[in-house]
């Protein structure tokens, strides 16, 4: 159980640091093939518009920095939940940065090559004025 | 396995009618004393908060009217988790009615009593324009 517990942590602090990083390829590790996201005032999305989106803010020199902090954890045979607080400062190319914060529900599922990664992920993230 | 994903559809009815009629005490009885709320922009919220603002909303005299469409449910264990599709009409005791859409995350437990209940929920409705 500590194993799966640091091995969650682990893909928590991986996913933040390559996001900072802008490496994709490796966010797509992290996530089941079968990822949902879901977003408020949004249509759930998957892998494939999670990847393109990824790319395009990439492209457009967007620098993401950021903490995550684990609330909660929990987990039950190869299904875990986590709640996170986070905090994310986002710096377009040219301009001020803006501040995002709140909260994310996330589900993890380990898989059969025994590694935990992201299958649902509703994300509460509202701007802070 | 038919029989819990039948008790946990349910469960969602039950809240969906009880929230309709105004009957916080029957919607209390659906969720673990540990339940976690999480909207967009508030910090999550339990149990009591829950009651006392449904009670302020009820006694305000708003009418909550709407479809649930639960759009992906699975079981593992005493654990499940769906993700619904709701659309509600909320309209106020003097006031035009406002429509709120979009999905929820929603953790699901069995207790020890046998009853599945909700344990961890992620509300990502926003005002339809």
């Amino acid at each position: 159980m500590k194993e799966d517990e640091q091995a969650i942590r682990q893909v928590i602090a991986t996913w933040m640091r390559a996001s900072q990083s802008g490496d994709i390829a490796t966010v797509l590790t992290l996530m089941t093939n079968d990822v949902v996201f879901m977003v408020p005032g949004q249509d759930p999305f998957g892998r494939e518009v999670f990847e393109a989106t990824a790319s395009q803010l990439g492209a457009a020199g967007l620098q993401i920095d950021g903490i995550n902090d684990v609330v909660e954890l929990q987990i039950q045979g190869d299904w875990a939940f986590t709640r996170n607080r986070i905090n994310l400062s986002i710096t377009p190319a040219a301009g001020e940065p803006v501040q995002r914060a709140g909260y994310t529900l996330t589900l993890f599922r380990k898989e059969g090559d025994g590694r935990w990664r992201v299958a649902r992920d509703a994300n509460l993230l509202t701007l802070k004025s």
